[in-house]
């Protein structure tokens, strides 16, 4: 039997990603949870060169960065739902979009949740923009990927649940029902999707580490404003 | 007859990689020269997220993102050479280091070539640890694909060729025979096979334009050291 190993961290949307693939197409792993300010001498040597997780270990070969990992499932385990379609014209707009969302959306996103003043604004305006276009792709499908769950789906986790929970935790009014229908139906559909909603992080303890982090962001921008260097 | 066009820009090297991959299928196209200044109508239409090239555009439709673009040539051209092996694992291996070039390796050559100071020597001291992991990977091939030229090996374009004339303009010691043995036998293999010589930019003419960038950013990094703000 193959062995899969998956090392992660519980709240991460890009660990989370790993594991919704490989429950979704049945696959059995270990969870190695991996404490990210002090990496285990394993990630280190599986993932020597950027030296962070997701790492997938299947049968003692490594396979870093989560979007690499899952069209490595998809190709790997052909049982259950394809997570790419299979015409390469639509394959190519389902790589688009998940580098799209990872190299643009994210940090746009973050950068609304963690920064202050103009910076702030810069990064609302640029999610916006972003989830526009998001938002245009999905014309009357139910998931990105149409009937079912597919990789766009996957790596747009963080908008669908990590995202409402920082922007509520902010006071921010970015993604709403009123400007973005379609999006906010289509995270209903996929946080009540029976695996996607069996596996979630628990809301209240994913809030609580982000509310930290919002604190720490607002102490240093609070320092930095006032030229009182870094925050105690 | 299906009908291929590209908009791209000679001295760009993510232009580059799709015209190599093109040739190498043997697929005709037609070039169309977007001045990256002044962008056509054209190239708003078909890229109207990221407004940038290049863009392929087959049959009307169109495919953004020299990564993207290059997995959308292998799976519609079967014929030719493959660009991306069989095997999912090393599809993977691909895919992760296609990525890191991208995300890491062109950021840090390029701040080697453009800052200076402490940034400078951070960036050079980045390329060099990652150029030793692409080494690594060499082990004894001929290309990145093995006997083959293969998707890194036209994505790694930047350094085999790019990188070689702005390090000589700027006098870095960066990648180097004594240091990199196997990148600068992999280098000379590449650039010698024939579709690659045949469609190389001019050396001279890329040579004039990375020197004025050089002089541009020279004089940016003077005013900002010496107080006296943007250069005119």
């Amino acid at each position: 039997m193959a062995e899969v190993k998956l090392y992660g961290w519980w709240s991460s949307p890009f660990t989370h990603r790993i594991e919704v693939a490989l429950k979704l197409k049945g696959v059995e792993y270990e969870f190695i949870s991996e404490d990210v300010r002090n990496k285990s001498p394993s990630l280190l040597k599986y993932n020597p060169v950027l030296k962070k997780i997701p790492v997938l270990v299947h049968n003692g070969k490594p396979i870093c960065e989560s979007l690499v990992i899952l069209e490595y499932i998809d190709e790997t385990w052909e049982v259950g739902p394809s997570l790419l379609p299979k015409d390469p014209y639509e394959r190519a707009m389902v790589r688009f979009w998940a580098k799209l969302l990872d190299e643009k959306c994210f940090p746009a996103m973050r950068n609304a949740f963690l920064s202050i003043g103009e910076e702030q604004e810069k990064a609302k305006e640029e999610s916006t923009e972003l989830l526009k276009f998001l938002e245009g792709t999905l014309s009357g499908n139910k998931f990105f990927g149409g009937d079912t769950i597919g990789m766009v789906d996957i790596v747009a986790n963080f908008i669908s649940y990590w995202f409402i929970i920082v922007q509520e935790l902010a006071g921010l009014q970015v993604l709403t029902k009123e400007k973005f229908p379609k999006l906010c139906e289509w995270m209903d559909e996929y946080l009540n999707s029976d695996i996607i909603r069996e596996n979630l992080p628990h809301k209240d303890k994913l809030t609580a580490i982000y509310q930290a982090r919002f604190l720490d962001a607002a102490a240093a921008n609070a320092a930095v404003a006032g030229g009182g260097g870094s925050p105690k």
